[in-house]
């Protein structure tokens, strides 16, 4: 269940009763660059998706779960909600980390919770998305794909690890 | 007090204890462009604070309420939060109705909601943004600046008129 | 042949050797959104591409030549060059129109030039772009596609009539 | 003098009438998001002064000589003339190098060439960016500030070294 607070996601029951498995999480860097800035000297609020998108594709490579490999599976994976939390801002040529947080679900969701940190730790923005799937006539996808359900199956069993 | 679905803001109580003033909307129309699709061939979910912002200009150009007025009273309005609800694509080309309301708030708040539709009134996306004032020194302003407080007395004795 | 000023493409001779129908033209408008200008208060110089866009597109709406009807006939055509001279800035809010110019090529060659001006007129900046026809194996394809002929045929003739 | 191909600029002769010194590159990683990627599956033409810009910054930390360095000396350097030739595609998550390369100017000018190339040494793209000086009144300022006139002076003298 979605509040309205980071991480967002309240934990969820796993599969076979027992407590849903600890999130997953994977961190990237990103310097902010001079276009993204706006006349108030800050990174413009509306570029946060792509900070955020860019610790969900980094995430993707790390455990084996990429764009590609649902579209592979014949589907997409759009993003019906999103929510952002601005504390503090972005400068030009300032380093951040942007976390990403996989909350488990046993529903065909795939629910990110983001953090984006400055180098000394300040925590500058926190948000969220999720994405349900949508096969190729664009109709909801009720149930997880085989290779995603194979990679939750391995995340309740504590065998994933990422890498790269 | 904020909810999860459009329009997003529960009505709060005029400064006088009466109900609030009714919300005030302005809506301007915007195509999607070549560039703001993506490979999935509809608007990218990152443009859309893009569009909300044009009704949000839109706005303030129509109830002389603007990024410049805030300015010359030494204030800069920074988004504090934003919620984002996708149901439905924009496509290259598509053209589309954004509407920006204001809803009431006794506090140093501007909170909006925004509904974009399409040409036939599908509604394709819904969202909302919280703004506050901060001063010169990056300091949260705790108060409705005067021009802004008489822009709310005008709306709650109900002599608002838009022009654009 | 290109040159480095304004209209920056030298007339061709007409396929049956006379002089060169003239250009064709069409004009957009467009206004300055507040997360194109920069920390200078500018528009940022690299956001010039999308204006220049917005008029090719109108062009091909207004004369009936559009991405649609070139991906129908098998068919995409990428910019394989571009030039932009910066004169004048752009600044937020600030309404401008774009021009742009279709210039004769005998070759298999699209060839817009673009001019930006102020509502008083002040051209602020100019550019051009050059396309190409590649099919569906991404391979430079030697000819004009059938409609693309016709339209040029008319255009020779003098009977093309923008509309819309 | 500019030509019309990489790298773009001839060399021009020294203050003190001897070979210009050879120029000077720097070279940068980037690596193509989604967002990036248009409807034919490519990075969108008009994203490449982003890239160039990346590469730039890139160079002037290296070399200490940043857009803040300019603003400290009371100067901005706006871009006057862009040109970009598309050889190839750069496709979503491809990674790629842009190098740029300052071309001695003996005027007050900054003229930089770009080439991207992909991780196999294809190249992809090729460009420049001419920049002026402008003061604090938005006249270009004829003459090079005091620590650019010095950085030029290194680099003639053969003393300049890169370090980021």
């Amino acid at each position: 269940m979605l509040t309205r607070n980071y991480p967002y996601f309240k934990p969820e029951t796993a599969a076979n009763g027992d407590p849903a498995p600890p999130p997953l999480s994977w961190t990237v860097e990103r310097t902010a660059r001079f276009e993204e800035v706006d006349a108030i000297n800050v990174v413009w609020h509306g570029r946060y998706p792509s900070y955020f998108e860019d610790a969900r594709v980094g995430f993707g490579q790390a455990y084996g779960c990429t764009y590609y490999d649902f579209r592979d599976a014949g589907l997409v994976v759009p993003v019906k909600q999103m929510g952002i939390d601005y504390r503090g801002p972005l400068r030009f040529g300032q380093q951040c980390r942007i976390t990403a947080t996989l909350h488990w679900s046993a529903g065909a969701r795939i629910n990110f919770s983001y953090r984006i940190k400055a180098m000394d730790g300040e925590v500058l923005t926190t948000g969220y998305t999720v994405q349900v799937f949508l096969d190729a006539e664009g109709k909801v996808f009720m149930f997880k794909p085989e290779f995603f359900a194979a990679f939750c199956a391995r995340w309740e069993a504590g065998t994933l690890k990422p890498g790269a």
